[in-house]
């Protein structure tokens, strides 16, 4: 029997693997996590809103039912076209078709030692360690002394304003001035300082212009400071530099940039500056009929526009399903498939805050309550499993209610020393 | 106004703030997490059924509407009773009257070394971390190759058969006979082997002998091989000695044990081995008057019976309660307690599995259905947060009908070598 493997247990992997269900050949997925992440709620688990198992669930139990079907938890670093093996980080696994679908992770833009400083927002553990970085903030200014100090804890820079720069920076200021105020006592949570930076002339700028600056007012209105045609210089652990312009602040989260998996350089093909793979419009690989890359990692221009496919949720859906049945009809013998992949636009859609929100559909735009609700809606319907979806309806409906947010751990760090010894050690 | 500062944010601390609520003092809690934590139920997210939030909330937010008490996310490391200071690992707070509630964790009877090896269960990282080896154990043994291996792959051994361990067993064996067969493909997870280890004649020591053998009953009907009369001699990464018997196991997890913090040392007084402080019976430190005890750090001895109070949650309560009291008394000039600290004992109640527990409650002692029932009711009850009640409701619910865990998300290493590469590295 045939073997096929994916690389990648995301959007594109498994609509793939969907697509590859009935097929006669075995089919094995290779992810390093155990669990499929819903990606576009990472930034609720950052800000406290859900759970990890509310936005994530195991790959091998969504794959669970199709007996051809198997997983493996493992790290594929390489592949090597002509054995015809993806490498691993602990073996090989040989194959007859290849589905390359491992995405992209947020770029530094050079500036890898920027990283520790500010965490971007990819995995569940980065969003555990967001969480964990924007509230012991608040820990920390609410035992500060000193004014200047306090002043920078309390200050929060998230940079880049795309959807999950902008769902990021809303979200951080609905908590602060509005969850958090009657917890602290020595601080007013308020008068926190939350700062959007975007090196474009406008934020969302997949969105039409009316929309972005629908977007920045509804966040202004939040509080958050948004700063355009603005550009992060340094990074450090006690602030960045835009432009000229020092910030004190202690913590810095990155929503900006993109960078292909490494992996995606070994498949022999041409990459652009960011390591995506320019793929034939079928998604095949130049000279490699038998590799497909399928979602974030594909570089294929949309022939209506013109543009890049975008690299967002529907797009990966679409070509991982479009990957998975050209497979299909290679492994039957009906040859590549006659028709180009073609994205089919369904919308774009995104959130500021509390009933807050811009989009797009078929030409029409619009904002506020029937963007959210319309969001809300669409995200529920895509969530993993009944379950996910109840769990987080739930936990919307009470957030709306009562302004509360249901998930704020501090965890992963067992040891607390929030205030420098330096200066006013005593506390009476 | 006189400060009044509690370590811990346990059930005894928070107990105690409560009662001070309406006290003229400043009330401190100090603890070294933001995050108070529902013991009885660790269990639940080591085994993938609940997530961390839901059995976990702020410590802020639950005291938040007193607006005398405040939170300070601090590690205390000991008192200094001369200076009436808690000495923090980065400062020091002063006190006029001081409530230490900082509890107990597990003990590997002088063998520290086993602990990398055997995690325990006290805290929400302790339970992430053994979810996160329970499940990679199941993932370990799909990909190994070798029969022996991979038996002791699939084999658990779970050390102490108190409620923690005889718990962790039965969900464990729920897991691998009930939701995981389905998902792979290599292995048979009805093979794995549960060991429950018990240095005692039988388990459940808290309860009557006919109670243990039905526990020890309804365990082994899962599945669970119990050994009685038993004791680890030693532990490594690849198993443990039980006697002269070694067993060679992958996953090991510690429920045994009781190791008091060491800041009780520091208060002046006697402690017994396991380092509980010995108070008197108004749960005041000898000699201290301006010092409580409270939880399962205080040793006292209950007057019916003649025995220490146990290490129990509704103990831990009442303590925390009587010792606010008796704070509120001293603050208002009443003077020390005049009637002494005396447990009433509601009745203990362990769960095995679904459906299946054991209960005894004011001389009567059942098992089975209403047992089982009466455990999730009253834990559901102690829950804190109406949310957090609602939402564990449903996923109880939940796994009851469809025998699926929802959290089964392994977390904490990006990087996963699972197969060793000396033999057998290539898979076709």
């Amino acid at each position: 029997m045939k073997r096929v493997v994916i690389i990648g247990g995301g959007f594109a992997g498994l609509y793939a693997a969907r697509s590859l269900g009935r097929a006669g050949a075995r089919v094995t997925i290779i992810d390093r996590r155990n669990h499929h992440v819903f990606q576009p709620l990472l930034y609720q688990v950052a800000t406290a809103s859900l759970s990890p198992a509310d936005i994530a669930a195991p790959i091998r139990h969504i794959v669970g039912r199709r007996s051809n079907t198997d997983v493996l938890l493992a790290e594929a670093v390489s592949v090597d076209p002509h054995a015809r093996e993806v490498v691993l980080r602990d073996g090989r696994v040989g194959y007859d078709y290849l589905i390359v679908a491992c995405g992209v992770t947020h770029s530094y833009f050079g500036n890898d030692q920027w990283a520790p400083f500010a965490p971007g927002l990819k995995s569940i553990e980065d969003a555990t360690e967001v969480r964990r970085r924007f509230l012991l903030a608040f820990e920390a200014a609410e035992r500060e002394t000193n004014a200047q100090s306090r002043r920078a804890k309390l200050t929060f820079v998230v940079v880049g304003g795309g959807p999950t720069g902008v769902e990021l920076a809303g979200a951080m200021a609905e908590i602060a001035h509005r969850s958090l105020p009657a917890d602290f006592r020595a601080i007013d949570t308020t008068t926190a300082r939350i700062i959007l930076v975007e090196g474009e002339a406008r934020i969302l700028t997949a969105f039409p212009e009316t929309l972005s600056d629908r977007a920045r007012h509804d966040l202004e209105r939040l509080g958050v400071e948004v700063r355009l045609n603005a550009r992060v210089t340094s990074v450090d652990a006690n602030g960045v530099m835009i432009g000229a312009d020092r910030i004190d602040a202690a913590c810095v989260l990155w929503a900006a940039g993109v960078a292909a998996e490494p992996l995606g350089r070994s498949l022999g093909a041409e990459c652009d500056r960011a390591g995506r793979v320019k793929v034939n419009a079928d998604l095949s690989v130049p000279g490699r009929p038998e590799i497909f890359v399928a979602g974030d990692l594909a570089l294929v221009v949309d022939r209506r526009t013109g543009q890049p496919v975008p690299g967002v949720a529907p797009a990966a859906m679409q070509m991982g399903r479009y990957a998975g049945n050209a497979v299909r009809g290679l492994l039957s013998g009906r040859g590549m498939p006659g028709k180009p992949f073609r994205y089919l636009d369904k919308g774009i859609v995104a959130t500021i805050g509390r009933a807050r929100a811009v989009a797009c559909m078929r030409g029409l735009c619009f904002a506020g309550i029937p963007a959210w609700l319309l969001w809300a809606g669409i995200h529920i319907f895509f969530l993993i499993g009944f379950r996910n979806r109840l769990l987080v309806m739930i936990q919307w409906a009470w957030e709306w209610i009562v302004f509360q947010r249901g998930a704020r751990l501090i965890t992963g760090n067992s040891r607390v020393v929030l205030h420098d010894p330096g200066h006013d050690s005593r506390q009476s």
